[in-house]
């Protein structure tokens, strides 16, 4: 009965892919590396789109559209940029398509329609926007602009994931420009926390904010914050990130204002994204070997009705009550659905809801309707009680809560567990095979030892905690003094 | 003082894109064809977006995302729509830029990193959803299957337009899979419903609906329905297509179901569309030449607070009574604004406030607060009167409601009185030069006919109306018999 996944402890990479396919989150495409999202799970989507855009129009951020293409010459003008992706830029060349004259009903590429310039398909999108910040600013009163894209992009990923890594994916990218550097640099710190609350409040996973070093930084950026999330594996995620792009893209693009004593000076810039990446994370942190586990905040159905009857008088009488249920719900704007569908059993939906990651199933049977009660499992710890029906409503919304919370401190005391300081280079080694997680260490500061670390064991520097202490020690790698310790993880 | 934009009886086409660029809707992009939604027009679209959602959510339909690339193979398959587009398809050949060899920090094409299949920028889905749908349906009990997507198309035209006509460009596109001929009629008609309820009931654009003549159906589909409404130059514009596919791409992608009787068949198809052209529509169809004029139900922002002070004294003053004012406005839910900008002059904010076409304005001076009134001005109609502020919220509500109406009703009176019945070759020539708009007329039915007309006046055959009465007449350029009129115009 029921779909069968691969378990965690098998093979765990088998077993994400598994869930996401048959929860019906995605599914694989006829295209090289891009995914569908399934109405399933563009529903979860949805539901996170609308409570960052919320957040993001509550902080004074407005959205708005800029194309798809990026012209060759513009794309090329902020060099670190333009060098950090050019190797996984989809390339426009040619406008039209014309009959094969030699193959009846087949099309090949006109040549005649070859570009005079090349256009870049949109791997992030600083160089076309900032190329129009040029018009739209002349003078202090035109700053700040704070602007939010919602949009696909691509970037020509040779080793993909359904939402963890894929070809095309789709995400929000804000691009801020500033008159000082002070407050550029509180708008990225801003734009993070918001990433943080959003992630874990809504989607229950607890996260580590830090900045990425030199290495892992933002190609263009002067400096990138992150949010790093820990995996059940015990692999990091990047979850987010945050970048102060100091007066780079301005000098790029020759972005100058006045400043109220008519000075004129190249803007500050910050941009921050986060992608349908996020559904990878939330799948990986919270569910299990018999499906997802979602937050209940995010969820796309939070409570499902399954009746349990043997004749249609059975039947009636459990609807007539369902609906009453529903009702109550709904006015509580809990998202409910009533599965009276006659042509799968009970036991079948049991454990076609358990693989979606309904928070909350309520079973009513004749008995229960004797009793005033329904009988309510929740997923995440699979407890079943009787809740009587006078004050079903409110027991629903709270145990909403009580699971959202739930999931979140299971999580959190996973990550709080799984960072590990390490002072030698045994103990990395040991702690990174056998522990996992993050391993809290001093490093020497330099790219040359990040890179050896990562070549040696696979494990990269995740971030250096806003929150690390100073304190004096030496590299785990080189035995060079050091005045603080980093993250390193193996990461998706 | 304020922004100059062309008038509409001097240069109407001059008007449209002085109108589009000084109230902030949208901008010219660096790419060709391509242009930028602004924050302003991003905003009219977000609330045109979420209203059609939610009628889409309302009739069981659901979102999901599909790869914005198309290999060219399955492009090709259904013949008729890849040869409608592909004249006008952007085409990637390529995944990977490499640095110049030759000019340092320059970029070129890796030629290295072609792609074996080109893929096709989608124009439109149906090739992509349909190869993907034939490994959803298997059965009867698989049907129907709803989906909506909200997403970028590019279509490389010659000729661009803000709005009316860019390369790229965001729409929704629905597309359903039924198990009979008559759902899917039931489902194509039901959607150009919701279509004209949209655009007449949010946009206060009245439209035709109709069928569109086989010269102009979508490529590919069986029938095209659709909604023409009337700008104010009296040409037409197509507002909104619904299309019957028939069977056509369930047999080019071999998309089969068995029935209750385990019989096997073609699945039945329809797809759907309308996109931020309607935004040209809505400028088109209510402005003046001091700007946009706005319906309440889609403006960014219904109301605008401007102060009148000459010292900070009375400014405060103001300003308490403002807060009160929004609060109850915001109580009705009503999008208002308090401007009290001291960089700005009232009639600058007048006039800027008039060209962003906010329905309300609503002006508070020293005077006001002695009478315990305001002064509320109409965009619409520029009427202006006093409102006492004890039913302030209130008679705004039923202001904006009143707007609503009046601009659609004046809209509606346009349409009426320019569908005009032509019987012979010379009226048809001469109304269509001097009245404009729809002229109602016989047709002998041909291709050739309409393409001839079409050559000879450049009117095309907007639709056959659905309300059409059946009479006989004679083809108004041929003479052959005719069993009913159908509606041409000079169309956008």
């Amino acid at each position: 009965m029921g779909k069968e996944i691969t378990a965690r402890n098998e093979d765990y990479s088998q077993w994400y892919n598994d869930l996401v396919l048959k929860s019906g989150l995605a599914d694989y495409s006829a295209v090289r590396g891009c995914m569908i999202i399934k109405p399933y799970g563009f529903t979860l989507w949805e539901n996170m789109r609308d409570a960052l855009d919320k957040m993001f129009k509550d902080t004074g951020h407005v959205n708005a559209y800029f194309p798809l293409f990026v012209p060759k010459s513009l794309f090329e003008a902020e060099e670190q940029n333009a060098e950090g992706f050019a190797k996984e830029c989809a390339v426009v060349t040619h406008y039209r398509l014309k009959s094969d004259p030699e193959r009846k009903g087949k099309l090949i590429v006109d040549e005649e329609a070859k570009l005079e310039e090349e256009l870049v398909v949109r791997p992030t999108s600083e160089a076309i926007i900032w190329s129009t910040y040029k018009n739209w600013i002349q003078s202090y009163r035109d700053l700040p602009i704070l602007i939010n894209q919602w949009a696909n992009v691509v970037r020509w990923e040779m080793r993909t994931r359904l939402f963890l890594r894929t070809a095309e994916f789709l995400w929000q990218e804000g691009h801020t420009a500033h008159a000082t550097k002070e407050e550029a640099l509180f708008e990225a710190r801003q734009m993070l926390d918001i990433y943080a609350d959003f992630v874990e409040n809504f989607m229950a996973v607890p996260v580590i904010k830090g900045t990425k070093t030199a290495n892992e930084r933002f190609a263009g950026a002067e400096d990138t914050y992150c949010i790093e999330a820990l995996m059940q594996d015990g692999k990091a995620l990047q979850a987010g990130t945050s970048h102060f792009l100091g007066q780079n893209f301005a000098k790029a693009f020759d972005v100058k204002f006045s400043d109220k004593n008519n000075k004129l000076d190249y803007v500050w810039a910050t941009s921050w994204g986060v992608s349908t990446r996020l559904i990878g994370a939330l799948v990986m942190a919270h569910s299990d070997d018999d499906g997802l586990i979602l937050p209940p905040k995010l969820a796309p159905l939070q409570v499902v009705i399954v009746p349990i009857y043997k004749n249609n008088e059975q039947k009636n009488a459990i609807t007539q009550k369902a609906k009453e249920i529903i009702a109550a719900l709904k006015q509580m704007n809990i998202r409910v659905k009533y599965d009276d569908n006659d042509n799968m059993r009970p036991g079948w939906k049991f454990a076609e809801y358990e693989m979606k990651g309904v928070p909350i199933r309520i079973t009513i049977g004749p008995k229960d309707l004797e009793n005033n009660a329904v009988e309510v499992a929740r997923r995440d710890l699979k407890e079943k009680r009787s809740i009587s029906l006078n004050s079903i409503a409110n027991d629903v919304a709270a145990l909403l809560d009580d699971i959202q919370n739930s999931i979140f401190n299971k999580a959190k005391k996973l990550i709080d567990e799984h960072i590990t300081e390490v002072n030698t280079w045994e103990e990395f080694l040991d702690v990174l095979e056998s522990k996992t997680g993050f391993l809290s260490a001093h490093w020497d500061g330099t790219g040359e030892t990040e890179e050896k670390i990562k070549e040696l064991t696979k494990a990269t520097i995740r971030c250096i905690p806003f929150d690390a202490k100073q304190e004096d020690g030496f590299c785990v790698l080189t035995g060079r003094p050091s005045k603080q310790r980093v993250l390193f993880a193996k990461a998706y």
